[in-house]
């Protein structure tokens, strides 16, 4: 891609560093800022600076939060004694989003992954076993990705827990609420059957 | 989508701004940046300000340019008797791509379009016309996309342009080279047909 301008060469090739933009949908972001007032670049500039440099972890489960402790960590009404063990903080938005849950988090940042060089040490791993020595954890429930990563990292965790007096779950895998069987994939639907659950409890969760 | 952070909710916001980025993506792209040293973020941040705060387009022919007159105006070996009119600065990019043009360009920032509110005052016409008065254009090649709209502003040039003594082409519209017909619409292939070119001619041009 041949740039008529060192300026716009810059801006769209800083653009293109964003994961899932090529240089085309930069070249084409960058331009729409060019029609736009210069008002709106300098709020977006500003958002993303001020958040980079000012942004903070919720000291206990490291969410985003703009106060040492987060909301939900700080909510008198939340159950303490269930910690949900989540890559990321999108997980906690999701989960959240549901209303289903009434714990904390732990949010690990990742999951181990010697392929992509990460291991435990680069993950929020050693607070959550400290948390749930100091604290009083009765259930730790693993809702990370399942994939061989995902479940890597959670009986590596499993492991840590050793010795001390705390459950641990992992959140059901099944075929989706709407689903037609006919189109599920096969390792679902066959942990589904593995796993059903009694039909009073069904009964009780719809 | 609730947010653990206004920071964070702020610099989803203004991401999800530009056109095509959704909120989830948005999300992505702001966590993207949080785990990316801060120079990062400081960086697309500063090239972005820069550009739109001191961008410059060519007092010629409107390309994005960080100087005065851009380097395709400015380059003698350049025909400056033939001037491609197009939509916007991609499309020079474009043009420029294939090797295939050494005439100037006129970009004119986007085409007639009422319905979304854009007249011929909005465009950069007027300035167009006045290069063909002043300087010696012996051609008009019109490139702008094969919309009503584009057709529409064509059309519009083309009567501001009546007396004066410069000819106007539109560029070749047909089945993609490699494309096979079956495939291609009807309407391009019937163009295609009615714009058929003399044997001779498409020897010479492979
Ligand atoms: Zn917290
Ligand atoms: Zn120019």
């Amino acid at each position: 891609m041949e740039f008529s301008s060192k300026l716009l060469e810059n801006a769209v090739y800083e653009m293109s560093q964003l994961p899932g933009i090529g240089k085309r949908t930069a070249l084409r972001l960058v331009l729409h800022l060019l029609k736009q007032p210069e008002e709106r670049t300098n709020l977006l500039s500003e958002a993303i600076t001020k958040l980079r440099s000012e942004v903070n972890f919720c000291k206990s489960c490291h969410n985003i939060s703009d106060t040492e402790v987060c909301e939900i960590c700080a909510n008198p009404k939340r159950d303490e004694t269930i910690v949900c063990v989540v890559e990321d903080i999108r997980d906690v938005m999701a989960i959240e989003n549901t209303s289903q849950f009434n714990g904390l988090y732990h949010v690990l940042g990742g999951k181990i992954s010697p392929m992509e060089g990460v291991g435990p040490q680069d993950l929020n791993i050693v607070s959550l076993i400290q948390r749930v020595k100091e604290k009083e954890v009765k259930e730790l429930i693993f809702a990370l990705s399942s994939t061989m990563e995902g479940d890597t990292t959670n009986f590596y965790i499993y492991r840590q827990l050793e010795g001390l007096n705390v459950t641990t779950s992992t959140i059901a895998r099944g075929i989706s609420v709407g689903d037609e069987l006919e189109y599920a994939d096969e390792v679902t639907l066959g942990r589904s059957i593995l796993n059903r659950v009694p039909f009073e409890n069904s009964i009780k969760a719809s």
